[in-house]
């Protein structure tokens, strides 16, 4: 049974993440495996690299599926972009070894949280970005992530509820940059990230740009391994899954 | 009483265009003066320099009002974006000469159409580009491009229903750029346009850029002015005012 690769694109807004879950929920997961049913005839599972959560958008996540159909792998791409809905394609789908997967053939990953940093806010950037007021400190933000930078227990940045046997991950970089019109990007890539990881980072280096949190007390901060110490959950519409390395 | 600029963002998407009409429906001028109602007390008429027909995006719209407040204008300006829908937003607000009025008053426009020309459609440029999935000749939609710049005729590519004493106008520019993931922008520039001239204009240089029309027609379009010889009108989503000069 020919093994497949998919890469999709999707606007999150109106998903309930990417999992398949109770049934009401609507997920990126369970739409793929409807229009794979509807195309091929055939119940497949799916697995995708990142598990994004409700709200998260994205530009690459990776999908693999063992599917079993002749179609060619343009026929089934195109086939599957006329079944799914509006807010999500397969923007590339290729042929993988029988032994690709996924989440775990995943080297590294790299995410996007956009904030639209302006007195007033931006309609036309509202899905997309979370407005906040206040200027940010740029250059504060970037000389704290520094600390992030590396392997690192990450603990302090776990969202509850998740069950993983490690939280060291290694953070191979971490940049933000700003544009004139208001725009700041924080671009972060790794070979792993724990549930909220990229939400809370973020979270906790917004209280640093806004003055309500010292800069240098980032590594303190990991080293104490407690989640209550750490800044709040920045919202998932501001974040979208860039790309999945292999 | 205080003659007001306001500058406008909006996401087209749920609004049937600029223009108060009928009661039910949604239009951005409606928000607006709904909105410097619940803040003043009073109801005033505003002006935009710009129609935007349904479905049209704006960074930039310009409308004038005579408002009796006292208000400061960032009061003002706050009070207003606290109270409007979150798809708009005024994102400048000044006091204005008593003889400002928006579309009088305005020199020139710039408006920008976005296409999406890859094969798979892209969700997260969905609401904003138009999808265009047969490779289109850029360099050739640029050449025929140049036959409208300048002061024409653009009776050829007046939507119906307008009521004009005259259809001449001049586009001072017409850029079309594309970039390497996919994107076309069409940018134009003009004293004014006509109703659904720019997706008119849009839609012809399309079938130009996809071979269905030789580029050396546009002259002979103009002076022909007959709007069945154009394109069709691209669609509205696709089309931003970007901004409005005085």
């Amino acid at each position: 049974m020919p093994n497949f690769r998919l890469t999709l694109e999707y606007d999150g807004a109106a998903f309930e993440g990417w999992q398949v879950q109770s049934s009401p929920h609507r997920t990126i997961q369970g739409e793929l495996e409807v229009a794979i049913a509807r195309v091929t005839g055939t119940q497949v599972q799916t697995i995708g690299a990142s598990r994004t959560d409700a709200g998260v958008h994205a530009e690459g996540q990776v999908a693999s599926a063992a599917i079993a159909t002749d179609l060619k792998p343009e026929v089934l791409q195109r086939a599957l972009n006329g079944t799914l809905p509006a807010d999500a394609a397969v923007v590339d789908l290729q042929l993988a070894p029988d032994d690709f997967h996924a989440r775990y053939s995943a080297r590294a990953k790299r995410y996007r949280y956009q904030v639209w940093n302006r007195p007033t806010r931006s309609p036309l950037r509202a899905g997309r970005f979370l407005a906040v007021r206040r200027q940010l400190d740029v250059a504060a933000m970037s000389k704290a992530a520094e600390a992030f930078v590396g392997r690192h227990d990450f603990a302090a940045l776990q969202g509850a509820g998740s069950e993983v046997e490690s939280t060291v991950r290694t953070v191979a970089q971490l940049q933000i940059e700003a544009d004139s019109e208001g725009a700041i990007a924080f671009s972060v890539e790794g070979d792993g990230f724990l549930r909220h990881m990229v939400r809370n980072l973020v979270g906790t280096l917004l209280e640093v740009g806004s003055g309500r949190r010292p800069l240098e007390s980032m590594a303190e901060l990991l080293a104490g391994g407690d989640r209550r110490r750490a800044g709040p959950t920045a919202p998932a519409h501001g974040l979208t899954l860039v790309r999945v390395f292999y």
